[in-house]
C-alpha cells in the first residue's frame, strides 16, 4: 500500500469504501472521474448504491468526464441516486430515466463544463472522487486510463476522495499531462502547437488537506464493446480515405495529413483501421478517445503521436496496459478542457470525423436526439471538434430498421451542429463535400451521393415542392418532420406505396 | 495625389474606374472590402454596374467582409452581377435574389472564410478590391472604416485594385492591427490576451507588384440607420443590466465586467446607452462592431477600449471622423479573422450580446430564416461569439406585427445557435438565464419570464402534451411548426380562437 501512498501523512486517511460514501450527503454535487466508461471512480459509487439498497433516499447531482463504466450510471440510475447529470452519458438504462423527466441531464460540449465551473455558472463539487494510480511525496495525483475532468474536481471541490486503483500500473505516471485554462480574466494562450507537446505537469496537483478519504480497491476498467466492421463502415472508411487523397493530390495538405479526431464506435473504427493500408503516414491525432485501431497504428509506426483524454478499448486490446512503457512518448492523456479545446482545435487545424445520428439534406447535423425529442448519449466533444476543425466529416450508414428509415431526412428533428459547421457527409453509398456550396447545390449533392435508394425519390420530390415554395434554404414547413411523423405511426418512412412496391 | 500614394512607383497604375473595372471578367471571383456598411470599395464595383446597364452579361462572385454599403448589393444584384456571394449581405433587394435561388449564398461564421480561403476549400480571389486612405512608401495599404476581409483578400488575391479614398483622414494610419493566422500545420496563438493589445502591423503589407490599378475617388461611407429606442428595448436593456448587476453582486465578475461583444441594431444600441448611467466602468469591448453609442461611452469615460473590424455609425455620428486621432489609443481596428477569432473570444471569456429572429423554449436561437426558408441576413459573426463567449445572451422583443408573432416558439424554424450556446435569452418582460437548466427546466424559465401573454397559455398547452409524450427535449412532433404554419396560412400564430377573445 505505501508504494502508493507516498505522502506519508495522508496514510491515515485511508479508509473502506463505505466509510468514505458516508461523507456523501443527499443533495450533494459530485463529481468524478470517467470518460468513455475508462478510469472512472467506482469504490465509492458502487457503496453509495449499496446505501440505497439499504432504504436510504439519496439523491446527487453526478458530474463526470463523459460516461462512465462499471455500470455505475445504469445502478445510480435505476435507484434513483441521480438527480442531475452532466456533462455527458451513454447509458441506455439511464436514458430511460432521462427521457422520462426523473433525471434533469445537461447535455454539454464537453469543453464547456470547466469553463461554467470555474465561472461559478455551475455548483462546484461538494467532493470530487478520482480514480488515481498513485498519490506521489507531494500529494499530487497520478491518474489512469482517462483524465476527463479530474483536474477540474480536484481544484474546485470543497473535499477529495482518491480511490486508489491497484489494478493501474505504476507506470501510468508519465503518460499524462495536466494544464490548467488559467482564470479569466487575464488568461494567457494554451501553448500547445502540435498533438505531442507537453505543457503542464504528469500529476494533479492539489492541496492534500483537501483530501478527506483513500480507498484502496481492485476493480479494473470496463472495456467496451464494439459492433463489427462491415461492408458497409468499410464502405465509408473507403470515401473518407479517397477523400483525403484528392486533398493530398490537389496540394492542400500533405501525405501526413493534419492531426485526427474521431468519436467513439464502431464507423469510427473502421475509419481508423483503413488507414493501415492507406499511403498515408507519420500520422498524428488531437482526440478525446483512442480506440482499438489507434494501438494498431502507433504498433505499426503509422501513428507517431496521440493526444487525447481516455482510452476506449475492447476486451482483447486490454493488453495494452500490461505494457504501458511502451505508450510513453506517443500517447499523452490531457484534462477534456485542453483535449476539447477550440482554440486549440482551430490552431492545429483538425480532420474530425464523427458519428451523425441523422444529417438533413442542406448538411444539418443531429447528434443526440431520437425524432427531436428522446436523448440517445449527447453532444459530447464532437461540436467542440466540428465548429473548428479544417475538415468537418460527419458519417452515418445512410439508413437504419433494415432500409425503413432514412438517415439523411429533409430537416433534422434537432440540430447539434448547424450547417456552418459540416464540411463533409459521408454513408456507404458516396461522399458529399459540402464546402463552398449554397443549400440549395448542397441538396444535390447529398441526396445524390448519400441517399439510399429507397428515399432518393421521395427526397427529390420534397426538395422539388420546397423549391417551388422559395427560399434560401427551401422547405416545406408542414413535411418537413413529415417522414418521422409517419416513422412515429407506422415504423416506416417510407410512403406506404413505396412500401408495397 | 501624391501624398496618398508614397512608393513612386506605383503612380503610373492609377487610372479610372471603368479602366480598372475591365480587368474584372466575367466568372472571375471578387473579394472587395467592406463591413456592416463601412469601408467598401465602391468606385470600381459601381463602373461594374455601368457595363451592365450598357448590356453586358457579367456574372462574378463577389466576397466581401460583411454587408456592404453605397447600394452595391442592390444594385450588383438587381442587374444580375452576383452570381455567388459571400459571407454575408444584409440588403433587402439582394435577399430578394437570394431567396428566389438566383443568386448562391454561402451564409458563413465570419471567422470562418479565412480558413476556407487560405485551406483552398474555397476558390480565391482573381481580384481584390479595396477601400484605402493611402499608400505607404513600402506599398502598405491604410485602410479605412473596417478591415474585415482586406488583409485576407491582399493575401490571396493574383490582382489588386486599391481604391484611394479621399474623403478619408490620413489619421486613419494607427486606428488598425493587421494580423495574419500563421499557416497551418505549425501556427502558433494569436497572441491577444487584452482588447487593446496590438500584436500585427498598421498597414497591410503586400507585394506591390500585384497592384494592377489605383483608383481616387472622393465618395464617402453610407451611414446607417438605426431604429429609435423605445420602452421594450430599453426594458431589454434594463434586464440585462440588473443581471449584469447580480452578476457582480453574487462576485462573478466585478464593475468592469468582461469585454464586451455586440451585434448591430437597435436592441444593441440601446443596450450600450444603458451602460451610460450604470455603476460599470472602465470598460472594453472585443467585437466586430462599433455602433454609436460605444463613441458616448468612450467620450465620457465609461469605455476604456474598444477592439473591433468596422466602425458601423449614423448620419450623426460621422462627425467621429472629423478628429481621428482622438480615437487613437482608444479603438483598434483587426481583421474579423482576429475580431472574431474563437481563441480569443474564448480566452477572453466575453459578455456576447446578439439579436435573436426567434428563439424556442428550450433556449434553441434562429438569427437567420424567416419560418425556416427565407433568408434574413445571415448568421455573421454572431456564432463566433455565441459558441465561446462566457455570458451568451440573445435579445429579441417577444413579438412582432403587432402580437400576432411570437418571437419565442416551441420550436424554432432554423437553428443558428443550439441549446449549448445560449445562456440567457432576454425580451421585454424579463430575462431566462439558462445556464445549468436541463431542457424540461428551460422551457418553464423561458415561458415564465420572456413569453407574451398572448402566446402563454399556448405554450404551457404545447409543453404539457409534449411532456406527456416523454423525451428529454419534449416536442410534439406534428404541431412543433405549427404555430409558424397558421402564421404562414392566416398572417397570425394566434389560434382563432384566442383572436376572438
Amino acid at each position: 500500500m505505501s508504494d502508493r501512498i507516498r505522502m506519508k501523512s495522508l496514510l491515515s486517511k485511508v479508509c473502506s469504501a463505505d466509510e468514505a460514501a458516508s461523507l456523501i450527503k443527499d443533495g450533494m454535487v459530485v463529481g468524478i472521474s470517467g470518460f468513455t466508461k475508462f478510469g472512472d471512480a467506482r469504490a465509492v459509487p458502487r457503496a453509495l448504491v449499496k446505501r440505497a439498497e439499504a432504504g436510504e433516499k439519496l439523491k446527487i447531482t453526478l458530474m463526470t468526464g463523459a460516461s462512465i463504466g462499471s455500470n455505475l450510471d445504469e445502478d445510480l440510475g435505476d435507484h434513483g441516486i441521480i438527480a442531475r447529470r452532466l456533462p455527458y452519458m451513454g447509458s441506455a438504462k439511464l436514458r430511460n430515466h432521462i427521457n422520462s423527466g426523473e433525471v434533469m441531464y445537461l447535455d454539454q460540449n464537453l469543453s464547456h463544463t470547466g469553463e461554467y465551473i470555474r465561472a461559478n455558472a455551475l455548483r462546484r463539487p461538494d467532493i470530487a472522487i478520482l480514480d488515481t494510480t498513485f498519490i506521489d511525496e507531494d500529494g499530487g495525483l497520478v491518474c489512469t486510463t482517462s483524465v476527463g475532468n479530474n483536474a477540474l474536481w480536484a481544484v474546485t471541490a470543497d473535499k477529495i476522495i482518491v480511490e486508489i486503483n491497484e489494478t493501474q500500473p505504476m507506470e501510468m505516471l508519465g503518460l499524462h499531462d495536466i494544464y490548467h485554462p488559467e482564470p479569466r480574466p487575464g488568461r494567457g494562450p494554451v501553448p500547445i502547437t502540435h498533438p505531442a507537446d507537453r505543457v503542464g505537469t504528469p500529476t494533479i496537483k492539489i492541496d492534500p488537506s483537501k483530501i478527506v478519504a483513500i480507498v484502496i480497491h481492485q476493480l479494473g476498467d470496463t472495456p467496451v464493446t464494439l459492433e463489427p466492421a462491415d461492408d458497409e463502415t468499410n464502405a465509408i472508411a473507403g470515401h473518407l480515405m479517397d477523400f483525403f487523397k484528392s486533398e493530398v493530390k490537389k496540394g492542400h495538405m500533405d501525405n501526413t495529413l493534419r492531426p485526427l479526431q474521431s468519436g467513439v464506435g464502431a464507423v469510427a473504427n473502421a475509419v481508423f483501421r483503413g488507414f493501415q493500408d492507406s499511403p498515408f503516414h507519420d500520422l498524428t491525432m488531437y482526440t478525446e478517445v483512442a480506440q482499438d485501431a489507434v494501438f494498431d497504428l502507433i504498433d505499426s509506426g503509422k501513428m507517431t503521436a496521440v493526444s487525447t483524454t481516455s482510452f476506449s478499448v475492447t476486451a482483447p486490446y486490454m493488453k495494452i496496459f500490461n505494457d504501458v512503457k511502451k505508450l510513453h512518448g506517443k500517447i499523452i492523456l490531457r484534462p477534456q478542457e485542453i483535449s476539447n479545446h477550440p482554440e486549440v482545435v482551430r490552431r492545429l487545424g483538425l480532420i474530425s470525423i464523427n458519428t451523425a445520428l441523422e444529417a438533413d439534406i442542406y448538411g444539418n447535423v443531429n447528434s443526440t436526439h431520437v425524432c427531436g425529442t428522446k436523448m440517445m448519449n449527447g453532444i459530447g466533444g464532437s461540436a467542440d471538434f466540428a465548429r473548428n476543425a479544417s475538415y468537418t466529416c460527419f458519417v452515418t450508414k445512410s439508413y437504419a430498421k433494415k432500409g425503413l428509415l432514412s438517415s439523411i431526412v429533409p430537416m433534422v428533428t434537432h440540430v447539434d451542429h448547424s450547417e456552418h459547421s459540416v464540411d463533409v457527409i459521408a454513408t456507404e453509398l458516396g461522399i458529399a463535400d459540402l464546402r463552398g456550396l449554397a443549400p440549395r447545390e448542397r441538396s444535390r449533392v447529398v441526396i445524390e451521393n448519400c441517399v439510399h435508394p429507397n428515399f432518393k425519390e421521395m427526397m427529390k420530390d420534397y426538395v422539388k415542392e420546397a423549391e417551388a415554395l422559395g427560399g434560401h434554404t427551401p422547405h416545406v414547413l408542414s413535411k418537413a418532420f413529415s417522414w418521422h411523423e409517419r416513422f412515429l405511426q407506422t415504423g416506416s418512412m417510407l410512403m406506404p406505396a413505396k412500401e408495397m412496391a
